[in-house]
């Protein structure tokens, strides 16, 4: 049985477990914005489609200018990406043969790139025991015999915040032993409160902080993510990188969806009551969650050591979840959930309450 | 001065140079198809919308089976790229510290992705007085000291096409060299009599061919090329690629290009009368042009050893060359011209006659 390393892929997911794939089936594997995409966007797609037969801006001026303008950072602070993924893979390339440590359970694209440049690899675990919390002093420990390290945060696929005040220590720790930290900012927009680390680049010549636009502004079809880092970093990555790597509409995109305050607002405010709402429901049901402040969080059944029956269940309930096979320490035991809208996180509800009472 | 490594970006040259920006000007630096993206996309464009909210298919499945029907060989010899440019910095890296051979004139990306990933470089220079044809059995000779050469072919910046019967000597000769061949055949659809060598791929495994969309189909803004080698290598270069590389309007773009055979063939008979009037008149006119058989060509006024002055001129009338300083054995004493539009070509014959005449 080979499953799909990542969710938002259902059709392949639930021909890969032998079960009927229906069209109509919920997808909670994907973790975009559950209110979609700026209006925007579609006002102005008839004026988008000369893009496509213009060379882009190889450089991405204007969207450099407006994340530098967002961000309080230089404009040589900033690095497109085609997709995070594709940072991370150039943030693999520069590590090359080094010591790579991964917090996890996390994004599967870390572990990927480290291996395809030959790094050693090592992991840092969090455990559910301790509410999936990152404890810094005993990460710091470890940054004595690591080169980099990355952390997701919020992370995926637990949703969960570390605390604010922890991380200008754990940084100031990595830089006295020269580590780089790499902190992926893909899920930061959906919390409530600030927790970005990003203003720690003006300080911090080891910090790495990804964005990606995909989540928030539920854009995963055009690509675009980016760096913040120091100047000398960004410099010697951005030899690494082809050019032209961001196509025309992301460009244009990328700009729009950066200036779409009120929707961010929204979502925030749409997904954060969703989440408490779906949360809450779970707990009372006796499932166990993780307590996430995002997009999504983790769910497991007390009495399944492997979700696999839960899964199906659902799949056969035209509920579609993400499995954790591949997530590092939940070995299948959890699926994840997205926040998605209201009716749909109603019909996820019906269907774990009638798993309870099957 | 610092003039733009490639043409499609005029507003940046003509600043570069000091000049007025118009944005009327004809942009002869650019060379994609004249007759612009095949209608279907037009058509279509309304019905994209919703791409833009899809995750991708990580593997391009049925693009690559479009490709694979059309050039008749396996889903497995076939790697999609952001681009070309994507696939030549993929290879840089496979290649790294390797010693890399560059036919040029030729593309400058070979030599920056091969720069940036450490390799030794070498040239084979191509010239004037041969035509700009490249010698199978000169080349050939260099094959024991260098582990990888570039071929772009039909040649950028001179449009020239060599000898068909060579191509299967120089591939034997350097399979037994164990030397690997890439041929960048990025405008290989221009020419009216077939020319690719995509088809010894089955024969030799130390063939790579790079194909782009961009030309052809006119579509720079969403980034499209792919490779064809033997099933090891495009596993090996697989696992350096992040996953989503290709967005998903690339992926369905990108196929309704492919099937669009009848506007490559107007574009072929199009692109091969205008460019034989441009060569015959630039030529009675006096200027030495290279026998291009695609898009673009090479143009010299005799008496100037650096072609400012022609350029300077050029732009004055609203017609903007490509410069060929950054161009090996060219040196800036050329010019490349587009074949356009017929209109935007009378344009340019009318500035150069006038050229002529001062």
């Amino acid at each position: 049985m080979f499953l799909p390393n990542h969710g938002a892929n259902p059709k392949q997911f639930v021909q890969a477990l032998g079960l009927q794939s229906n069209e109509d089936a919920l997808d909670f594997s994907v973790n975009t914005n559950p209110l979609g995409f700026p209006g925007a966007i579609k006002k102005n797609w008839l004026s988008y489609l000369h893009l496509i037969e213009e060379y882009p801006d190889p450089h991405g001026y204007d969207l450099k200018a407006t994340i530098a303008r967002k961000e309080q950072i230089s404009i040589n602070q900033i690095l497109l990406g085609n997709g995070a993924a594709e940072l991370i893979y150039l943030l693999a390339q520069t590590f090359r043969g080094q010591r790579v440590m991964i917090v996890e359970p996390s994004f599967s694209e870390y572990r990927d790139a480290a291996m395809a440049q030959h790094c050693r690899l090592s992991y840092f675990q969090l455990t559910a025991e301790a509410g999936w919390k990152l404890s810094v002093s005993e990460l710091s420990k470890e940054f004595a015999s690591v080169d980099v390290v990355f952390i997701c945060h919020p992370n995926n696929p637990t949703g969960v915040v570390y605390d604010d005040h922890a991380w200008a220590e754990l940084l100031s720790h990595a830089e006295r032993l020269n580590t780089t930290v790499v902190v992926d900012e893909a899920f930061y927009d959906f919390c409530s409160a600030p927790i970005s680390v990003l203003q720690h680049v003006h300080q911090f010549k080891n910090l790495v902080v990804l964005r990606s636009l995909t989540k928030m502004y539920s854009i995963p079809g055009i690509r675009l993510g980016y760096l913040a880092a120091n100047e000398q970093l960004v410099k010697r990555l951005a030899k690494l990188q082809h050019p032209w790597n961001i196509n025309g509409l992301a460009q244009v995109i990328g700009k729009v969806c950066l200036e779409s305050a009120s929707h961010v607002e929204e979502t925030v405010s749409f997904v954060s009551a969703e989440r408490n709402r779906l949360l809450s429901r779970c707990g009372e049901l006796g499932f166990e969650t993780s307590p996430s402040q995002v997009n999504f969080f983790l769910l497991k059944e007390p009495n399944l050591e492997d979700a696999m029956p839960l899964i199906t269940y659902l799949i056969e309930r035209e509920i579609i979840p993400r499995h954790t096979y591949n997530f590092r320490g939940l070995d299948g035991a959890y699926v994840r959930l997205a926040v998605k809208g209201e009716e749909a996180n109603n019909k996820l509800l019906h269907a774990l309450e009638s798993w309870k009472q099957r």
